[in-house]
């Protein structure tokens, strides 16, 4: 299947049959989102994998008591870094010179730059734009599960705040921003497994100047 | 090839050959940020797809002179609404009832809750919001452009609002986020067309709480 198919055949999930997902899978999906570029290659979220049965229980009241946290085999949180750092900033470019063989200075000027436009936005601007980087992956994640025949439930509606404090998010400098449940569609029982796909229509979205 | 293999083939291309993307090819990727989920199905968010080739001459240096805006074949950017307004919310849900076949009112209560919480929120905030939106159908453009064997460089590097002033997106009431360069690549002239992918190692992307 091509991925316009993929996408036509997943839906968001609204509840799940508590099947569990192979890990082979769940990797497969995160891959995908490892993969994803971010702006100049800072990658500045992670990706927090959850299976354990007790914690995605404590976490459905937090998310307003949404079945798909525990009848999922996993969620996927998606966690950005709360700001840019300097050795945020620096991390990935050290790992470009030692892993592509490069002097340690080699891209110093533009690291160095981006460093200062970076550090001149405010807290909050730093963590806006990390999450945008966020959300690039978990679009590739969406794509990877409904390529995989994965259902997956994009969420956002969850207490951010009561989240992070609760898996201690703040000790890695990550704050939560979506959360992907994986698992499998419960056809019998999902309101919304039958019902068409509504989008913006193409004259309605695309604005074209050729 | 699967979607991880596309991934991998991927790279943000640094010098394109001018060859232009035929347009079936570009309406395939499109349609992919089309399909893309959003938060509450308000998908708040545009592109713009430009292959004038006077238009990309003058954006390249809001871009700050970067030769994809002229070497590709369209630049697609992605505009997000500047804020939620009623209309804004209430047409996605006028549209599912039309094409569902629901009476008007199905999701009244959903709807309003839904409205109340997002104009609640601070303009910048509300435009942050979209803005997220934007970036997951962003990360579905670029896988499939991929897929399609395009080369697509995703570029952040630009004066956002030098550009919504070139286009007078504030008419539509939308603000650039990010661009797409689509075309092809000039291996011969890219600096970074054979050097190794860097990502953050699985254990340090991946946290897990199994």
């Amino acid at each position: 299947m091509s991925l316009l198919e993929d996408l036509k055949w997943r839906y968001a999930t609204k509840k799940m049959n508590g099947t569990p997902v192979a890990q082979e899978k769940v990797d497969y999906i995160l891959e995908a989102a490892r993969l994803a570029p971010t702006s100049s290659g800072l990658h500045p979220y992670r990706v927090i994998e959850i299976s354990n049965r007790e914690l995605k229980a404590k976490i459905q009241p937090i998310a307003y008591g949404q079945s798909q946290i525990v009848d999922s085999s996993h969620i996927i949180i998606f966690a950005a870094y709360d700001s840019y750092t300097k050795e945020r900033v620096e991390a990935p470019f050290a790992q470009q010179a030692e892993e592509r063989g490069l002097p340690s200075g080699f891209a110093d000027d533009y690291k160095n730059n981006l460093y200062t436009q970076l550090s001149a936005l405010s807290q909050e601007q730093q963590f806006n734009h990390a999450a945008r980087q966020a959300y690039i992956g978990f679009g590739l994640a969406v794509a990877a599960a409904a390529e995989q025949k994965i259902d997956a439930t994009p969420m956002e509606g969850f207490n951010n705040q009561q989240l992070d404090a609760l898996l201690e998010l703040d000790k890695l400098g990550l704050k939560s921003v979506t959360i992907l449940a994986l698992g499998y569609r419960d056809e019998a029982n999902d309101w919304l497994v039958n019902l068409k796909k509504v989008r913006p229509s193409h004259e309605d979205f695309i604005i074209k100047f050729n």
